[in-house]
């Protein structure tokens, strides 16, 4: 039988790499030949993860390979964040939990997309669907794919659904859903071995937010002072993005998993933009957002109608 | 609650009529305030069905109404088929079986595309999921759906999941699926009310081949040879949409659905070509072509190949 390649997007999460890891499995033993891939590196956090339940790295490509004619994305349809000879292959499925937006096939596929705060909530209803039993090693994954999109079910993109079967998941994985969620957050917001220039890359997001472009980087952590000890260095480096890719706004996001606030650092002539949309005033460029730990939602969102006024 | 509108796409057939009913039916069973509505006027074999289960056609709408925010399509996805404001409202659900193109939303949806020959296939596996019994009526216009989209289980889009759907269906409908079946189709085949110049616009699609533009129009009917008795005043007609639209080819295609083949006429100076894919001779401009039924899987693929070699 044919093989298919199963992955998710581009700069790979927690969700990308355990959701292409566990449909693979599933697909496995309802008969197709399935093999989970990753389009980039594995972060800290997810390594956490595949290490707690014994579970290798899905395989790295670049591309797919000439002799693979048929994919299954999941976590993704956008076809900007998937791999780069997607218009060449055929896409057969895609398990998604985003908008639709840039994605089209030629034939008729099966395209499931809900709007949950994670794939892996979906690939839960899905093993049982299918009557197909979740291994301990599976639900693992699963579960820290959710505690990672939701930020151990805190964020507002975090549902009923995907609380419930956060709890499921943890059962079976064995796991303490509390414990092992911190530690595995805070697995992710180790950042003592990054450079500056690596903290405003790692997880950093353009956007056109009427006439401007604003640029987002949103690091996790569990002491913001340790980071804006740094803040000239920070913000040596911000100016330099800025004039680089010519920004009206850089917006450096601190986000601290322990209270779920997130302390941020507004760089450009459009500082002024975050104050209003936030009601509130930076001090030394700074300012703490109470509860804000979704850029999606409560940063985007309140940015780009400030931006479009 | 604010209601939602299910529609289906322009020029409505029986599937997308019945489609956008029983979603509705299924929506407001679960809680929901849906209505059904529809782009265009009612088939006659659509009409047929209709009466059969005394249900009322939905409410024909031009454009969705200001005060309607939310919709759900069905039974397409392609914005260029879809109400000419579509891009003015929310689009919170998708339920089809085509493939993706030309779609897109700002925000998260549930959007379900499964590769069977029917949407109403979709919607009995939603009723079963969600544990609402199907009325006699509804089944009754699935049935009549999934008899429409395969040609009463005959076409290659057909896959075995329909084939069981439809004898559920039937058996909650309370009808004969072959018997009622029969006479859906026939009371679609019905032409003899029509104008040559309907004849060839009713069920017409413009295709772009290679360099050229290729119209294929198609029509149900139990006897071939009524139609072919108008061959002259028919090909006049043809000739001048040819000459209006700088046509490479114009296959108008008969299809019988006693005994599930179909013979078509060639005109234009891509006539040839027919020959050429179907390994057959046009004798004074028709061909019969032996087990041909589905336009999108049968005719517009090695017309396709034969335009591009």
């Amino acid at each position: 039988m044919d093989k298919t390649f199963i992955f998710g997007h581009k700069n790979p999460d927690t969700d990308t790499i355990c959701s292409a890891i566990a449909y693979a499995d599933l697909k496995n033993k309802l008969g197709m030949n399935a093999e989970p891939a990753r389009l980039g590196s594995v972060s800290q956090e997810t390594q956490y993860a595949l290490d707690q339940f014994g579970v290798e790295a899905p395989q790295f490509i670049e591309k797919v390979p000439e002799d693979i004619k048929n994919v299954i994305l999941v976590d993704h349809n956008e076809f900007q964040q998937s791999v780069e000879n997607i218009k060449d292959v055929r896409i057969i499925e895609v398990i998604d939990h985003h908008r639709v937006s840039n994605f089209e096939t030629k034939e008729p596929l099966y395209f499931r997309a809900e709007p949950v705060g994670c794939t892996a909530t979906i690939l839960n209803k899905m093993y049982k669907e299918n009557g197909i039993a979740l291994e301990k090693e599976i639900a693992g994954l699963l579960v820290s794919a959710i505690i990672s999109d939701s930020l151990l079910l805190k964020s507002p993109t975090c549902t009923q659904v995907d609380i419930d079967a956060a709890h499921e998941l943890a059962e079976i994985a064995e796991v303490d859903l509390d414990t092992y969620g911190l530690e595995m957050l805070k697995a992710g917001a180790d950042l003592s071995d990054k450079t500056v220039a690596q903290l405003l890359s790692m997880d950093a997001k353009e956007f056109s937010m009427g006439d401007s472009k604003v640029e987002i980087a949103q690091v996790n952590t569990v002491d913001p002072s340790e980071i804006y000890a740094f803040q000239d260095e920070v913000e040596t480096e911000i100016a330099q993005i800025i004039k680089d890719k010519d920004l009206k706004l850089f917006l450096f996001v601190v986000t601290d998993i322990l209270n779920n606030d997130s302390e941020v650092l507004a760089s450009g002539a459009g500082a002024d933009k975050v104050e209003k949309a936030f009601g509130t005033t930076l001090e030394n460029n700074r300012a703490v957002l109470k509860g804000v730990v979704s850029r999606k939602k409560q940063i985007v969102t309140v940015l780009t109608e400030e931006f479009t006024k």
